[in-house]
């Protein structure tokens, strides 16, 4: 039970997931896009949710975020949610867009649905066309199911090792309002917006129109802040789907318990974003960086994730090397204005600079402290009382053995 | 012999450096800051040269850059440059700026030179102090001498492989005028300005403000072009001194001779550039992204950098796979605008998307070309008529190697 400000209240569901709020099925099979492992998913509500949607901000951007933005334009209402790993059908031109609205209507016909009730995502290689007879094939054998959760999971992977979930609850109006997400990295990572997939199923009873505003709100702080690698996909979505099954009365910005829902949308999102990060390619740890001080809530955003996107301070980590002349040489590069002289670094508890100067520590200290799988980097200025944090992992030989041989 | 456009041509000086200007001279030794190589290193003309300089525009700029700023500052002219290695002396406070005052001024001391006619530049690791006493010993037996380039070259280095040279003349007045360079980088580099530690000698007359103005104008599209890894280091410094003895009536932009002037300045810069990307920590290849069409200079500046400081980008080139996805994706988060469906891009002149439509090419072919030490990746927008270049390198296991454990 963690207790948040105002007094917001939210339980962590066990092993939850997509599937922890009522009313959802999922699937998730292998139609023959990959060689072996899943490659198609399915997430189905038993009556239309409000869909609100976050896209990349790439000028490049794939067919199906277009096919998608068009269903949700329509009715504002989302049932299914198709979604192909293997190949991104991005940078295909007309035959790409013809392909994703095939996809999405041939999953409308076999669910009997509003060819509008149906968002399509699709993950992989960019430039290469889809198989539409597999994806076809594949989409008849779909039954999505109440335990369904873990073959979507593993259907939406690409060169992720781990699958991403998690759920949460929160009261609204006495009632049990529950929210569960699925997502997946691992490269190209470095939201402008999204980043990856992500899909969040929620019971909760609220207009398209405010949940838009809800996921916008929280967007920033958190599936934005996380990057591995400074690439950002022309894939990147994530999708919230609510189909009022909780019963409780419509939530809206002047509901009272508006607060509680925004806290649950962002304790869902900040741990997908969170496993994301942990598990970007090739990396062995998860590192958050919190930066404190500045004038701004933007500037200490910007400040946290170029610190966590540095190489040189990504390798450092890897490397366990207190080595905190690149996490300053990093902020000096940031765009933001401070003052050097008035800035504190630490490692976890262990402070290496003390208002611009050098502090004596103990190196075994810090590099223990630095072979840890979670590593905490705390900078604080004295130009404000704004804060922000950013996620990231470390650099690793297995982040370019992985991305040296990708698409072959 | 290399034509430029206006009839500018310029002559390679075969093995030259910075002393193939006429009336400068060098030195390097082990001062005892490294365990055993080269680390303190000097460039002395026999007079007062007119000196401009380009320094990193981050916010967190290490002591020698405040002290270097200022003897430029005092008159305009500089006669000798003391370097050290190993240290940047940069997040250092107070002790810091006193230390490299007093490298300044052990230097002008030693020479019988006022101390503004000293430039300092330091690079290392950051936030470690000095070892004074070192540099002190060191100073007193430095001598210079015509054959010293290589000694120089050697005590500026870090994690550099190979050092950095290139020298070439063109005709001022029908006199000739002669231009060397020297440079080291090769992590932390990311130029917002310069980048690294270059130093340009000259024996052409020129002010020392149309210097400045001929350095500032050409820094853009050299230096500030190359990437290795995204980072910018405190230290970046770009000295140039021209000290007059070619004897060619002195250059303003008003002079005819002032392009073939601004030419030379640019390619030996643009070599220097080339040659720090393609030593860049763990490099393996040297790559060269072209970028046309665009309606701006600085459009196709941004994009060629963005493609060509891309990890995904750098380990796919390091894989030798022609995965021209990650070049159009990169592209897509430039914050540049362009049309995705009026997108051509090769490598070398293999065709891999014709118009914003994958292109059928032999992945043999492409293999091979990715194979070999100078990648050139050439994308041709439709936009407008503007072009730019940028420079970096692959992304390998030895760059991570290098980084995880260069402090230690």
């Amino acid at each position: 039970m963690k207790t948040l400000e105002r007094n917001i209240t939210i339980q962590l569901v066990k092993q939850g997931n997509i599937l922890s709020p009522k009313g959802f099925k999922a699937a998730g099979l292998h139609a023959g896009l990959r060689y072996s492992k899943k490659d198609l998913g399915m997430i189905l509500s038993d009556t239309p949710a409000s869909c609100a949607a976050v896209y990349t901000q790439s000028v490049v951007q794939a067919a199906p975020l277009n096919v998608t933005k068009e269903s949700i334009h329509t009715e504002g209402k989302i049932q299914g949610v198709i979604v192909n790993s293997a190949c991104a059908n991005a940078c295909t031109g007309e035959q790409g867009l013809k392909d994703a609205y095939e996809m999405r209507n041939c999953a409308a016909a076999k669910f009997g649905l509003p060819d509008h009730y149906i968002a399509v995502a699709s993950t992989g290689v960019i430039g290469e066309f889809m198989k539409m007879d597999k994806i076809k094939q594949g989409i008849e054998l779909l039954e999505p199911t109440a335990d369904g959760a873990d073959d979507f999971e593993h259907a939406i992977l690409t060169t992720d090792t781990v699958t991403k979930h998690y759920a949460c609850q929160t009261e609204v109006d006495g009632k049990l309002i529950t929210m569960g997400g699925a997502a997946k990295g691992s490269g190209m990572i470095h939201p402008n917006m999204a980043t990856m997939l992500g899909f969040i199923t929620t019971d909760a009873n609220i207009a398209s129109a405010d949940l838009q505003k809800a996921l916008s709100e929280i967007t920033d702080e958190t599936f934005n802040q996380i990057t591995v690698d400074g690439d950002t996909s022309t894939n990147d979505m994530v999708l919230v789907l609510a189909n009022g099954q909780a019963g409780n009365s419509q939530l809206t910005e002047t509901h009272p318990d508006w607060p509680q829902f925004v806290a649950l949308l962002k304790q869902t999102s900040e741990n997908l974003a969170k496993e994301i990060a942990k598990d970007g390619e090739g990396a062995t740890k998860l590192v958050e960086v919190n930066v404190t001080g500045t004038q701004t809530k933007q500037e200490a955003q910007v400040l946290a994730k170029t610190i966590v996107g540095s190489n040189l301070v990504k390798t450092a980590v890897y490397g366990s090397d207190a080595n905190w002349g690149r996490i300053i040489a990093s902020m000096g590069r940031s765009g933001v204005t401070f003052n050097p002289g008035d800035t504190t670094i630490a490692f976890g508890e262990i402070t290496v600079l003390q208002n611009g100067v050098p502090a004596p520590f103990s190196e075994a200290e810090a590099k223990s402290y630095l072979e840890e799988p979670t590593i905490i980097i705390n900078v604080h200025l004295k130009e404000g009382t704004a804060a922000g944090t950013a996620w990231g992992c470390d650099l690793t030989y297995d982040y370019v053995k992985i991305n040296a041989s990708y698409r072959s």
